[in-house]
């Protein structure tokens, strides 16, 4: 044999961190960190940063202390200035302080700044600009810029005035194909959209949604470009925002993260509990109008648990479904009725079928033909009820200008709540001489 | 006065038109579509197309029939060929033959294939390719057909072999700082995804997720290239893929849309319902067994879907930012610990507040102190289990390499209704005395 085993292992290694960048960084997460530390740190720079762009952040930030000091900042020198960014903000403080010590005074300055803006902002998410452009530039030299600049994510050319005021842009597309001696003005298109670095991050995307753009321009308040948000953190800012939904329906912050300080939590989340509180009030005040009728038959209170989850269930459904209909713009508020329509005739269909089940079921447990009865009609009164209220809440909030995610889950538990209970002991109350 | 007034509004109208497409959707999907058809009928064609894609899908449709058929046909013609098969794939059938009857053969015979993927495949999103590319090809040569087929959403220059199989890619950002009489061989870079037409969306979305790519190759099954998903399907795709976690949470697919035929709604939705049905038998299992307590006590029964209730909010709170932390892999499901402790934490603190809000609000309405004892005692155990199952259920799921989205939901409302019940009535029942 000739040559060293660890010889041939290296150049294997580093094709599969450059080919597989995304599969080399789930075996780098399922390994502990030193051994990880280890097998990153025979690789040049240039090949840990494909593969460093896919780890988790925490994993990501727990393997830089791992490194070498040097080997460290060198890596947060070739990272784009956000990612470098990202990843300083989660180490702790004299973690963060070394290394940024250690690097260029300039390189220091744009990272501090970025990181000085604050969560959730554009400012966050953009990367200084690295080449601007006038009108009168030719396209010949935008193009010896461009080399210079060796930016590989460059998409839109921005133009700026005098005073370095964005003004227009001009796409790398309309480059490609322009004559060398073009001036930059005769290729330019007006700027559509931009943002300011403390705009929130549901403003960038909603610029996103309208003009489906694969950057976008952040200027300050005097109109001078600072920055470009990404296609890569476009995408990812796109993903965090439309999840946000699940979070803001329950009535839990956009902002709270799975490891947010638990205050924080509580903070963001205590007043929803409480108001809910309040119409899980409204709801047993609605069971202690019967309160006479279960004295009577236990059994009641035993299944009234059943109708009101089954209905709080469809009606959950239907409100999810009309949700993501409004958010994807697949539904105007104007088709209200035909949603509604659905949702009544879903609700009646699920709700027999359901009520079939639960009949069989409850025939088991108390033979009672009364109680197989009046459990099968509030039954489909209740999800009837359930799917009408799961599509009207959204429908009308929208209607009114609020985000229908924000409150439409605590109206429709309530809706849901008084409707199953109601039902059911109303219809009881009724039929109590069957019982 | 010269001219007519007619003749300076045509000019202002077709500015808007152009320059704030969102503005002129939203405006015109706020006109009765008569009289949007009359405004649109009087611009150019590729007035038309900004404003048309912004539209909403089912406006746009309705407004395409209110157009002459001839324009409704040249409309179809400019849009992508996507954006066109969406169109023709939710008008009647007699509508979509009488333009595809008027259309060039080639477009037809585009378009009829597009619409032959089934929904959220691959195939659906992309757009056939315009050019291709050797590898022998020089920059020069390539800009050439580049200026030909006028595309302007060209990103990646992707190659194929003498038998028209992909084989690597060249990013136009690499072609403008090229030589002219490099050949592209010497600037391709490996293609590192492509799909299939038939392809599920939730892989393209993956791909997305992993890769950060601003177009997305199509190859079939030889690898011939025969389309490419570009930005604007890949914004919408990644938006409609991330809402879809709210459907699948409460047992709706993520193939049901808000106008979806309500038999598909049944047929989707019913199968969990049933599932929860028989989960909402064992929480009331747990009722029965408090029966006796219950008979002597009706207050209890009236306060017993507080409890539940609050439980229920608390752990849907707990889940969805558990779920989210996972989904944006801001967390691994090692760090499960650590949001557990969270979670608990969180858990106990927003019980305790909300179980002396609810102890004030119970001593109110009963007086008994043996009652306002219990219930704030078994809200603060509730919920504590609440938010230890919110954290758990999502984070074990993962590890079991289930999507945490589609049963969570369910674990978890079976967990705090039993956990909610359990404490509630227990406590009660051993502090029966005090009562």
């Amino acid at each position: 044999m000739t040559g060293n085993i660890d010889d041939a292992i290296e150049p294997l290694e580093r094709r599969f961190l450059l080919d597989h960048p995304w599969d080399a960084a789930r075996l780098l997460e399922s390994l502990p960190s030193d051994q990880a530390a280890v097998a990153l740190s025979r690789q040049r720079i240039e090949v840990l940063v494909p593969v460093w762009r896919r780890l988790m952040t925490p994993i990501a930030t727990r393997l830089l202390g791992k490194l070498p000091d040097a080997r460290a900042t060198e890596l947060l020198s070739v990272l784009l200035p956000n990612e470098a960014a990202l990843l300083l903000s989660s180490l702790p403080e004299p973690d963060r302080d070394r290394y940024l010590n250690a690097m260029d005074a300039r390189e220091v300055s744009d990272l501090k700044k970025l990181m000085s803006y604050p969560d959730r902002s554009a400012g966050r998410l953009m990367n200084p600009v690295e080449a601007t452009f006038r009108t009168t530039t030719t396209v010949a030299e935008a193009i010896d810029q461009l080399r210079e600049t060796r930016s590989r994510n460059t998409r839109s050319l921005f133009l700026v005035d005098e005073e370095n005021r964005l003004s227009s842009k001009v796409s790398i597309q309309d480059i490609v194909v322009a004559n060398t001696d073009d001036r930059l003005q005769d290729l330019a298109k007006p700027v559509t959209a931009y943002v300011n670095p403390l705009s929130p991050q549901d403003e960038v995307v909603e610029l996103l949604e309208r003009d489906r753009l694969a950057d976008l321009p952040v200027v300050d308040l005097n109109g001078v470009l600072i920055g470009v948000i990404q296609h890569a953190a476009l995408v990812e800012t796109i993903q965090s925002d439309a999840t946000a939904d699940i979070q803001t329906m329950v009535g839990a912050s956009k902002d709270e993260r799975a490891l947010s300080k638990p205050l924080f939590a509580v903070r963001k989340r205590l007043p929803w509990l409480q108001i809910n509180l309040l119409t899980a009030f409204m709801a047993a005040a609605v069971v202690g109008l019967f309160e006479a009728t279960i004295a009577q038959f236990t059994a009641l209170a035993v299944l009234l648990p059943v109708v009101a989850g089954q209905s709080g269930n469809a009606g959950a459904q239907a409100l999810a479904v009309t949700m993501r209909g409004l958010a994807l713009r697949e539904i105007s508020t104007s088709q209200g009725f035909q949603v509604m329509f659905k949702e009544l005739n879903v609700g009646f269909v699920n709700g027999l079928a359901v009520a079939i089940t639960c009949g069989v079921g409850v025939f088991f447990w108390s033979g009672s033909l009364g109680l197989v009865l009046v459990i099968m009609l509030s039954m489909v009164l209740a999800m009837v009820a359930a799917g009408f209220a799961g599509a009207i809440v959204p429908i009308v909030l929208t209607k009114l200008g609020q985000d229908p995610a924000v409150a439409s889950s605590i109206i429709l538990t309530t809706v849901t709540d008084i409707a199953g209970f109601f039902s059911f002991l109303g219809i009881a109350t009724m039929l109590s001489f069957m019982l």
